[in-house]
């Protein structure tokens, strides 16, 4: 026998917390449709090269590669702005711009799971790619309030703020003060110190004000939920203008959402300069906030109603039945073993929680009537098929 | 610069394509959750161990498997019965059974390219678990039958046998005649002559009937598209009972779905024997079909309108429009370059598809009306903005 388990940081997602995965999916695809931007899909994996020295060195570190059977060095997908770039330059005569796609695949990184952390997770990303406008700085942050908006998130914060606040500071300073939140002042100057850097910088950025560019994005939006924070930097390095980061009230986790302006990235693969702008949800974030919020909607259920069989003679009397609920668009589970006992249908819809049982016994069957159990309330009444239908489409 | 490249086998799929690709899925789980099938998702990466040897000798050649940063030895996805099977086992004391999931995931497979076959590719698999009946079975052809229906395939047959029919012929004799619609009974019995197998296998099988199993099965689906053939072996040699694959009608490159009943797989990680039913759509293949036979339906872009800006001064009367259209749930793109040509903005409607493009110059927007133009028809009208609306809803 084969011992079944799941490798570390990898996860299975039973019914349940699949239907509740599904439901953000959906919402946030329909929030993107209605902002006209397009699905996009690329491989699990990609040429190594592809994604080699594009996040950093911890990237490089964290990123699952391999060799395959072809003797080719390959890497599995660790994020997805950068396929997206590849996919601009590989398409740029074919692909009509600007190009806006979305794109909701998983994504692979080797990290330290006891941080809470996954090595496989999935990333909801949008962009607006080969336009530099504030337009479209704008309207990615509008598809960011929308999308939270639909889920039903109440109270939350875009920090914003302007890569070029950073001109002349010391890269690796920055991601020392992009800690600010975490560790706090003393914190962020003990460890400029302690690296060497220059502990002025940290006053240097306090000091930052608002860029006329993100003078001019914020006029476009006109939403009071955004938050200028001269110390929001984000850890990515291929950033060059507009940065956003989002905090939910009430989730004290981390921002579920970031994104930025990245002019620079594209123009690795494309050899010429593609502008683009884009943010990626953090999808488990995103849960656990819906989660703790109560935002999940409770009737995610598969199926309406559980039709039970009787017994064998009574089994083409469900059959039929179930046939007839389908048809009206209801979704309907038929219990699979004529031989179980009524008891044990009735605690399978139960464990389940489908929200309503259906009996059809001998005098039903006669009657042309069924017995329609509310599992919520454990009503039960006798109804004819018609009325059965009415009522729970 | 590095070339954008992907790797043999591997496809991005852009927005025409991934549009049709999502409705192809939307409408496979919208049936299969009419039927009461819940989702499922496993990872991309198991242990190496629980995939090996569960595809004979051919799939353990063409799995993706390495060792991972913690010298793990793991392997990519193969198919979705294994990891299902794995889940059974898994969390058996906490699923309810009959356990009834479907999972779209890719699986990825390294296979020669040149037969037109992919490295990744999407399965859509549905499977129940946990009962062993013939209304089960019926069931799962059920579903097929639904699919194919809900994606417009008029004719269609399912291929079904019983692998009880199977019993004392040699597995390889098996292997071989399963190819006898590709090479025809003189090509088989020659196969069979050169791997010195038992040439008299053929018509062993040949003359073997419906089986009373079989038999219980054909009454409770009732359906004429079902039609019994005793050469149908399908490759996997984890079956034990029905088996059956789709044809579809002027669709040539071979079957669609195919599935069966395998009732010791899950015994192998859950230690008690788990009896299961299910099926696999080859997405690609049904993708293929429904290209061929031109099953599309026309209307699958995503925005169904272009809000083009005619300048600066009046890029607000757009912001605002778009706005309007789509807390109308219109499916809304704003040209994000407000200094772009209008004959540029109106070229990119073109080049996308959307059906309609709507233009504010400085008349307009004094009067409260916009310009809307077909671009089908090449019509274009002056309307109120809440004829505009009516219209596009």
């Amino acid at each position: 026998m084969i011992e079944p388990r799941t490798l570390k940081g990898f996860r299975d997602f039973l019914p349940n917390e699949a239907r509740k995965r599904q439901y953000v999916i959906n919402t946030l695809k329909s929030v993107l449709e209605l902002y006209g931007f397009e699905p996009l899909e690329t491989p699990a994996l990609e040429y190594e090269e592809i994604l080699n020295g594009k996040y950093g060195e911890e990237g490089d570190k964290l990123m699952y590669r391999f060799e395959d059977n072809g003797k080719r060095r390959v890497a599995l997908r660790y994020d997805q702005t950068v396929p997206l770039s590849r996919v601009v330059a590989q398409y740029q005569n074919e692909l009509p711009f600007p190009f806006k796609r979305y794109q909701i695949q998983p994504v692979w990184r080797a990290e330290n799971t006891q941080k809470g952390r996954f090595r496989e997770f999935l990333q909801c990303d949008a962009d607006s790619v080969g336009v530099n406008s504030s337009l479209a700085d704008a309207e990615i942050i509008r598809v960011v309030i929308a999308s939270l908006e639909n889920l039903g998130f109440k109270k939350f914060t875009i920090n914003v703020n302007d890569r070029a606040n950073f001109t002349g500071i010391d890269p690796l300073a920055i991601l020392t003060i992009d800690k600010l939140k975490k560790i706090g002042k003393d914190g962020v100057l003990k460890e400029l110190q302690e690296k060497g850097l220059p502990t002025n910088s940290l006053d240097q950025i306090l000091g930052k004000n608002v860029t006329p560019r993100l003078e001019e994005f914020t006029q476009i939006l006109n939403d009071q939920r955004v938050s200028f924070d001269s110390t929001l930097a984000r850890g990515l390095d291929y950033y060059t203008g507009l940065i956003f980061e989002v905090e939910v009230d009430g989730y004290t986790a981390g921002s579920v959402c970031g994104g930025g302006r990245y002019d620079n990235l594209i123009g690795m693969f494309a050899g010429r300069q593609v502008p683009a702008v884009g943010f990626a949800f953090g999808f488990d974030r995103l849960m656990e906030a819906m989660e703790q919020l109560n935002l999940f909607p409770t009737d995610l259920q598969t199926a309406k109603v559980l039709v039970t069989i009787f017994n064998t003679d009574l089994r083409d009397k469900s059959l039929e039945l179930s046939s007839r609920l389908r048809s009206n668009k209801i979704n309907t589970e038929l219990y699979l073993d004529e031989n179980a006992k009524m008891e044990k249908q009735l605690k399978y819809a139960n464990q389940k929680g489908i929200p309503y049982v259906i009996i059809i016994g001998p005098e039903e069957a006669a009657k042309n009537t069924v017995q329609l159990k509310n599992m919520g309330s454990r009503e039960q009444k006798e109804l004819p098929l018609e009325e059965v239908i009415k009522l729970l489409k």
